[in-house]
């Protein structure tokens, strides 16, 4: 969709043509920009790409975005080019404003449930960074890691379908699966036993392989060794942005 | 709309008659709880509140609330009564089933805009929460505590309308309207200086006391005095449920 490089200290606010295409300003390893590029791959909605260096933000960016974060979403047919930020926002005014692809169920319950599952995996974000971003791995085996995943094995067995939208990825597969996919990176990061265990996990496993093969994923994927990669440097002090 | 005696260790689970009214778990000095109220009020849509000790749960209530969190909606009418958790979700869900009194805008992207306006003053709640708890007050007047109420007063000036709903009361009004009533309580708890300055936040402040006057936030009202008794006993580390 568009070049990976970042922006950074001193570089000029990027000029696009009067195209009216929305522009998502984002990081390219940042998952909760990842929400938002899923989702508009995932509706066909066409949009440029701007990376931005959060270590070194451009001085014209806080403009752009009130809280100075990615992702911001730029919407630039409306009067005044307003910004949208928080990711879950984004995603919900998306998903109103192009509803030829909806993501959210229709009946406005089991669209808070929905809302509720989203909310309820800030549980397994948690303990994945502290998986990440802990000093002495061979000091994490007497926790379990995953407890957060289980609500999501049952849910989604008892629902008996692909995905959680049904047959195809709705806004809760699309939520969660930014951290789904930089699961893959804990083995190469901390070691060979931070894999799911295929017997406990068993639907969820069957889900991954089916939403590596969606089309939006596949727009914005990155493999283990890579996610891994960015760690290992962000871990470092050194995030490189730049890296692909 | 019910009495205010919370349920603790030991309680049954209330019996209601089977009237098809929605039950609201709740605490009655939750500001979270607080925004649940103030919606269901306001769109006149009946329920049965009913509070809990939060810090001695009855033991039937981690099965009503998944997360043994309040607030909690019961939907009884609905298959399986299913219960709804967090109060942004439920507070949009309640808008989208009950749209007769709308309380977003219709646009989708305007109700983004309050949803991040919404999202935003969780940086006023922290600075809330940290004069609250804050063990000597003294050591706090080199900080701007109200540094995240700038964005309201000014929003509100350019709007020019009486409420950031309009002339009624919107989402947005009542979202935060919880931690705006709390205030009053500071000058009993820290000190008379805690009071907003009313040539930096004078439209804040009229708004202030219009909401006062509107009859959800009546319903629902407890002054700062009675706020401030209730913090100081939670401070204590006994938080007096049952004091109204």
């Amino acid at each position: 969709m568009s070049e990976t490089q970042h922006l950074t200290t001193g570089s000029k606010k990027p000029l696009f043509p009067d195209d009216g295409v929305l522009k998502l300003y984002s990081m390219r390893f940042c998952p909760y920009a990842h929400r938002v590029h899923l989702v508009l791959d995932a509706k066909n909605v066409p949009y440029h790409s701007i990376f931005i260096n959060l270590r070194e933000k451009p001085e014209w960016f806080p403009q752009v975005s009130s809280t100075s974060k990615v992702p911001a979403l730029e919407l630039v047919k409306e009067p005044g080019h307003p910004v949208l930020i928080e990711s879950l926002i984004i995603c919900d005014f998306l998903d109103e404003k192009y509803p030829e692809v909806p993501l959210y169920p229709k009946d406005p319950l089991k669209k808070a449930q929905e809302k509720i599952l989203i909310e309820r995996f800030g549980q397994f974000i948690t303990a994945f960074y502290r998986l990440v971003l802990h000093d002495n791995p061979d000091q994490l085996s007497d926790t379990d890691h995953y407890a957060g995943l289980d609500i999501y094995e049952e849910e989604l067995k008892q629902r008996g379908t692909q995905f959680f939208g049904g047959s195809n990825p709705g806004m809760l597969d699309y939520m969660i699966w930014p951290w789904c996919e930089r699961f893959a990176s804990l083995k190469f990061t901390i070691g060979d036993n931070f894999e799911l265990n295929p017997d406990r996990f068993a639907t969820l496993l069957k889900w991954r392989d089916l939403m590596l093969q969606d089309r939006a994923v596949k727009c914005f994927y990155l493999d283990g060794q890579t996610h891994a990669k960015y760690m290992s440097s962000r871990r470092a002090g050194n995030a490189d942005y730049n890296m692909l």
